[in-house]
């Protein structure tokens, strides 16, 4: 069995038909099917039945005047979401990790992650960042081309997704867990921070521990990745071995870290009520990669 | 020693600022420093010293109405790269890869890199992509900002980075390469594709290797990683086993693959006349994930 556990946000039982996507008489089709599903969403939070499961309605759902983008196929069935207009000055976080977390069946909360993240791109990427022109819908939802007949001037824009390390510093035996400035109590977790342009994987790693922390990092190992739909991050997470456990916090970052050992990061993980901290979401990778560190990995 | 290569534009001496970056008074007086340094640029190209060094000016070589971005310090110096406006109608990689190769400082294409991709992601994104507005570069060279009070929406806009899975299938003490449609004669190199929203590294590696090759994947181990500044990618370098050497080719994007052995890969990596293929780019991860693989990583 696998040290590492499988992260929240992975799994979906989606078949993504990028490769028809272009191709228009397939998209027309799949519209057309009988067995189109439309996945609900009350704005870019998810609809789930009492049983827990994603909700799904019938294309006849979607305004006509909607897009719909086709995510793919589950159980052979093409399964759409409709890139509705969405009120983002609204809190659009609220409520959409409970949903994840309230989903039962495997996988659902992966499909929704690819749902939610096309759609908050297409509200907040409606112009052209290369002329201000207008843009339009291609590519079965998956793009926003500024047509040249309607006087634009001719890109194309994909779905952004920002990858981020995030990573546990490792010394003797203990790794490094922070304290958000943001974060209540007890809560700890790892550190993170976006990639930059120009960057590695290991590059970013190293530049954040040394920033937020102070560690200097020898050595990277990545442990495994989940993609985080608020609104559509790729989590790269790592494990790094550091040069001592001597630490200078960012205090604009951290109100505190702390160096724990297995026992602690176990107690944690079980939610003990004399645990020296506590994990907020199961499904963020932070609590896979102390899992896999409390295994062994 | 490790199996695994440093890759290509990776290994920057660059000291990245980006804590100070909403620091204005830290940037004027970066401005003001004697020691502040300029990276010449062509276009996008690399301008590069007789000795093979980046070629750094001083301030005063850069137009009076346009932006700075300070890359961060080397040696203590603050170095800038101008926000130039480049024509992106010309081939803006021509020259980009010759150049990165000719370099012979440790690190000098990854310090590159970082330039290149900025100042190419400011000249695509110049209006605000939420509202059409023309944006303002802010936290020093580092971002846009649609002003509100100058009639913008207030949105804020941050330098892109794609991630794209690149991979080795493995199966028996084999890799799988493929030649690209685009690719000449006996060109070949690792399977790679842009990484989706709501995808891990894991899910986007086992889709694209059953897309191009129709090969199934049981397990994917990450080995390392570059940046790729043409323009803005994050190369993420994979070996993934799958269950058979049967192979269906997606011929929309591959012209042949073939699964080669430890020998047959360093015949190729050493350029031998009688290789069973060759590859293009030693700066490219391809390269390093081929080289590691060989060494036993």
């Amino acid at each position: 069995m696998s040290l590492i556990p499988r992260p929240g946000f992975t799994g979906s039982p989606l078949v993504r038909t990028d490769m028809e996507r272009e191709n228009q008489p397939y998209f027309d089709a799949a519209v057309a099917s009988l067995s189109a599903r439309l996945l609900r969403l009350d704005g870019l939070k998810p609809v789930l039945e009492p049983d827990g499961s994603l909700s799904w309605g019938s294309l006849a759902e979607a305004d006509s005047d909607t897009d719909l983008a086709l995510l793919g196929l589950i159980d052979g069935k093409p399964r759409f979401v409709a890139l509705d207009r969405v009120d983002m000055r609204q809190d659009q976080r609220g409520g959409t990790l409970q949903g994840a977390m309230a989903m039962t069946e495997p996988g659902a909360a992966a499909t929704y992650a690819a749902a939610r993240s096309l759609v908050d791109w297409h509200n907040r990427h409606r112009f052209c960042a290369n002329c201000g022109h207008m843009t339009t819908v291609r590519r079965s939802g998956w793009a926003r081309f500024c047509l040249r007949d309607e006087g634009g001037c001719g890109a194309e824009h994909f779905p952004r997704t920002d990858p981020v390390v995030i990573m546990l510093a490792e010394h003797d035996d203990k790794v490094l867990v922070g304290r958000n400035v943001n974060m209540p109590g007890k809560t700890y977790s790892a550190l993170a921070g976006f990639l930059e342009v120009g960057e590695s994987i290991e590059d970013a790693v190293a530049r954040e521990l040394f920033e937020e922390a102070g560690v200097t990092v020898t050595e990277v190992r990545y442990l495994t990745s989940q993609p985080w739909p608020m609104p559509s991050q790729l989590m790269i997470g790592c494990i790094a071995k550091v040069e001592s456990e001597a630490i200078t916090l960012d205090t604009n970052e951290l109100a505190d870290a702390i160096w724990v050992d297995r026992d602690q990061v176990r107690a944690a993980l079980a939610g003990e009520p004399e645990a020296l901290f506590n994990m907020r979401y199961p499904m963020a990778i932070a609590y896979t990669l102390l899992t896999a560190w409390a295994n062994g990995a």
